[in-house]
């Protein structure tokens, strides 16, 4: 591999010479400057980046520590925010948050000056990893999913919102008799996707049946609400709406359906929430609250590379608009301005 | 952050004897490094991991560069890989390979020295970056797809087998008007079960319909797959099975079933290919072939290991047997052992 020798050799400088153009030291001539250039180009010559990284006390490396990636979710956040880094010539280094150990291994490899910051997808509250994060001064950033007591840069989509409006489109058609199919309720966004469509019920005067407002530990699998919603669909008293605080637990309520012999629309609406890709197939062809993701990720990596090189900027929460896009699970029934 | 110079004050010796205690440098005395080390765990002392990579030529990171990751099928063998390195104490730098910037990328990486080897999960031919890969001795396993003439570490599941079986069961079930749809041939992975599929109808002597075996340029997508279907399916003279090279084309194809009133599996069975979780859905109920994702995921970890502790080791093609998973799209009609 070529070294730094070998190019100060071409360029006819000394080793000095080449180091302090790597260092971009001023003290180096335009034409000294030019010849080394010039020598790097011809060589093929890269730099070592440890010892570059060393140098700059930057790495170029970005940590970013993901939900479950076998949902349909996080591979387009992370897809997202991959495309991002990239584009700006940096690296990603991926972690699964699946088994809690995302976390601590990617505090472990920001500290030992592997990592430029960090980006949490998936975070929960009482994460003592988080909190340590932030309390040692790391540049990261929440994306998604975020916690209220941490202090730091934060972006996601208005889940509150997003739950709010699948609530006035429900009672606005006369929907009123209506489950919720969803997940643990520590996830911030499934708690903020919860709060906003149980309000607006509340705010209307219309109660709702305790038991179909399912609640399960496991976030957002296909299965567990298949399992939930196959007895509540399949009672002669069922609902004739269901939100699910996710699009694998829509799938999951579509074939509850099914089974059941629940006709979707006619006897039964079903809405799910982050508009993944699938939810446009015609197998599925489901209503579904769209999170802006290309955005969200975008703005997560502008906010990370501020903040690592402006540590001390005041910090961000940067909230996109959600939206429900409509389709043949809710018998493709326009949006109403309703308030 | 603690430095070394902490550490030795805290243990009463000269940096130098840390520095020893950290090259694991014999000429420490016992007691010295018992209490350079008790010092250490006190102080909650990181060494600095570049600096230890430069020192063992080490950096205790894999660089894994994915196919498209918004796909079902990359998310669980990159799951699976991230488990496996995890798993190891070692980190794992993720590229996407959509854009074909992912494997330019790696190369540099490691050619600055921040990768240990590598793992590529969607090889294609004439990749002047593979051959460059190993004409410079880098350490790196081929996973998935794989390119003929490269020397190197290869774990596969036997896509021709699958092929033929699939074939072997529409034959014997008398399905013998089949289509094909399916990606770009260029794709080992997609060519091999293609020629399993065809040279077993010619070797019974059934012709195949040209018009029936598509092929597209891009990879894998739903509604590639859905728009090539459609006209064939539409046709009076329509097949009575179709092959799809990869499970999100025969998600594809029972949405073109659906769109063309074909009943699955009355009047058309469809099978997919890589069992990925929603071929059990019972919205897809769809028989695929399987590849054993997470054994393939071990064995490359564990070939890239050795790859990387003895670079002259003999090379290893790692073949796992494929097996054709019945479900509704075929009518669970069981498979007979057929020759």
């Amino acid at each position: 591999m070529t070294t730094s020798n070998d190019v100060a050799r071409r360029a006819g400088v000394s080793q000095a010479t080449v180091s302090r153009v790597l260092h971009d030291n001023a003290r180096v001539g335009a034409e000294a400057r030019a010849r080394v250039l010039a020598a790097m180009a011809e060589l093929n010559y890269v730099p070592n980046a440890q010892a570059r990284a060393m140098r700059l006390q930057r790495t170029g490396t970005i940590g970013v520590v993901s939900g479950k990636i076998k949902t349909p979710f996080f591979p387009q956040l992370i897809d997202a925010i991959g495309s991002n880094i990239a584009d700006r010539n940096l690296r990603m280094v991926l972690w699964n948050s699946e088994e809690n150990r995302g976390e601590p291994a990617a505090l472990e490899t920001i500290r030992s000056g592997l990592l430029d910051g960090l980006i949490f997808t998936s975070a929960r509250p009482h994460s003592a990893t988080l909190h340590q994060v932030a309390e040692l001064g790391i540049p990261f950033v929440l994306v998604n999913r975020t916690v209220d007591e941490l202090e730091c840069d934060k972006v996601t989509s208005d889940n509150e919102a997003g739950g709010r409006q699948v609530a006035q489109y429900f009672i606005a058609n006369g929907r009123h008799q209506v489950a919720i199919v969803g997940s643990s309720s520590d996830l911030s966004t499934v708690r903020a996707r919860r709060k906003g469509f149980v309000d607006e019920f509340t705010r209307q005067g219309i109660p709702l049946r305790p038991e179909w407002q399912t609640q399960g530990d496991e976030p957002y699998t296909h299965d567990l609400a298949l399992e939930a919603a196959v007895p509540i669909l399949a009672a002669e008293d069922h609902p004739d709406a269901v939100f699910c605080l996710g699009d694998p637990n829509g799938f999951g309520v579509l074939d509850a359906a099914r089974r059941t012999h629940r006709v979707v629309p006619t006897d039964v609406w079903v809405v799910g929430y982050d508009d993944t890709e699938m939810c446009s197939w015609e197998s599925f062809d489901l209503s579904s609250v769209r999170q802006p993701v290309d955005d969200m990720a975008r703005v997560a990596v502008e906010l990370l590379v501020r903040r690592i090189a402006e540590p001390d900027a005041p910090f961000i929460d940067h909230r996109f608009a959600s939206n429900l896009i409509v389709r043949g699970s809710t018998g493709n029934v326009p949006l109403k301005s309703t308030q």
